[in-house]
């Protein structure tokens, strides 16, 4: 069988990309302790630079290119953290980044992106243009493909933050992430089953994209048709190394509708006072809806990202 | 000249307080560090519990009653952080709260306080009524009544954010926080010049509630008329122990515009990803308008609380 990582390996992605990313606190709540009836541990990755957990994978997959690899640069596809994530992970090493952005992207983050000093390609809002925009990129430029998810790379640089959690608390019995394309909870899968392998990991995601709950039952992937949820960065399709990981190491996934998203988001804002993304709420609303199954447990749960658009919030 | 308290005074309050607060942690911003040109350390009162620092204050003047004048409870009147802060103080002592409430205070409030097991009596909105209601319950209860601000032992109890924050981060230079009755500044200004009396303490009050920058070039309280902000948390006139201390220890109040709070409350949500009240927002929107001025210094600020209601926000 093979563990696609020892526990060598996550030491060395971790100590590579340590100088590029913030060790990010781990916050409690009394109150959500005493309405679940279990401990919970929020690693808050909407604190990491770009507010997400990306710059994590980035930063391992332009840290393992060689030189040649690395000569033209790197380019990716992405309208959200991801495009930050290896724009700031490429000028942080010096090389260039082409990022292939959709039009419809939000200005802020297409503002965020050029700022990082990354060349914006501009493409039509569809997986086709996005795909052969960016194989274009990377015939012209000679650029190195970034994958989002679907590189072990990149996933063995998001467990780190789970490695972070695994040693900022001790005794965890379960680790809790959003699923959309699958990088971080396979991630905090290998970190698990290499540091704590008693600790069960369980997946959140949104009723509306749960192509990866659907997966794991059917034992084969099965991509779901105009996925749809205001968990925007959990849209993607689970990728092939990221299922397999996810059908060795993964307990469950948990799926969660529109509204449990909403109320759960909502809930951690009037409560911890922190600012989470309705992707990084799935996993918080996974907990809510299933707080008889996990109660008792000490549960580390992994908060994405904090990336949200204040003028268009969806509370009423 | 009176100190108004020692060293001693401090740590016993400090002392008093710590099983019933927050040690809360101190956050940074590199963005906000390069774009002002100075250190910044937050200290994250928003995390405290009832979602501000008033809990502090709350809790030393709650403590410091003998058992005759705690016999019959403690009374206060209030629409905010005031009366969940006395609200739950008195339930974590075993005493009866009694809280004096305008019938327009949001719902939110007046639930929190409830869930608090304090009695809320509702008043017209007008301080007349509040004021008359107040001493209505005092005589017939026998409660004593805790002051939201002009009270030594509120001020020594809200003093220790700053200490905490002194012991957090060595060799500041600056401290600073809003003004509003004056029992944050004043407390933070008893801390600074017993701990460190090198460290400058400057308020933030905004421009439409300014009667402690007025008072202060004046030399004598002034009252504004009919004060209005955003920052709810600030209109209440300066306290007159307040206000002495003010002359004393503080080096001087910046004020702010309300579009200047907006701008500096949404920096710090989206940036930080933390959740700061308009109130919270007032002395960094000092910091950002009078950067030159304070550029090259270690500053700490202390946010005071993280209290918005969700569904009116101020961004557009």
């Amino acid at each position: 069988m093979e563990k696609y990582s020892s526990i060598e390996d996550l030491k060395i992605a971790h100590r590579r990309i340590k100088p590029f990313i913030h060790n990010t606190p781990v916050l409690t709540s009394e109150s959500i302790n005493k309405m679940v009836g279990s401990e919970v541990f929020f690693k808050c990755e909407n604190f990491q630079k770009v507010g997400a957990f990306k710059i994590r994978g980035a930063t391992n997959a332009i840290l393992s290119l060689s030189e040649a690899e690395k000569k033209f640069g790197v380019a990716t596809h992405s309208s959200g953290n991801h495009a930050q994530a290896v724009a700031l992970a490429a000028r942080q090493n010096d090389i260039k980044a082409y990022i292939v952005m959709p039009e419809t992207a939000s200005k802020i983050k297409r503002k965020a992106v050029l700022e990082y000093g990354a060349k914006v390609i501009t493409c039509d809002s569809n997986l086709k243009a996005r795909e052969e925009t960016l194989k274009q990129v990377l015939n012209e430029r000679g650029a190195f493909f970034i994958h989002p998810y679907n590189d072990i790379n990149v996933i063995k640089g998001q467990a780190t933050a789970a490695i972070e959690l695994l040693n900022q608390c001790p005794g965890l019995n379960i680790l809790m992430a959003p699923v959309g394309g699958g990088g971080l909870i396979s991630g905090t899968a290998l970190a698990a089953i290499n540091f704590s392998p008693q600790v069960k990991v369980i997946g959140g995601e949104p009723k509306g994209a749960d192509d990866a709950y659907n997966s794991l039952r059917a034992g084969k992937i099965i991509e779901k048709q105009n996925p749809s949820s205001i968990a925007d960065g959990l849209l993607a399709t689970v990728g092939i190394i990221n299922f397999d990981i996810i059908q060795k190491y993964v307990d469950k996934i948990f799926v969660v509708e529109e509204e449990e998203i909403i109320a759960a988001m909502r809930f951690i804002w009037e409560r911890m006072k922190i600012i989470i993304e309705p992707s990084a709420a799935v996993p918080v609303a996974a907990l809510f809806k299933n707080k008889e199954y996990l109660s008792g447990y000490k549960i580390g749960i992994i908060i994405s990202g904090g990336n949200v658009d204040l003028s268009s919030l969806p509370f009423k």
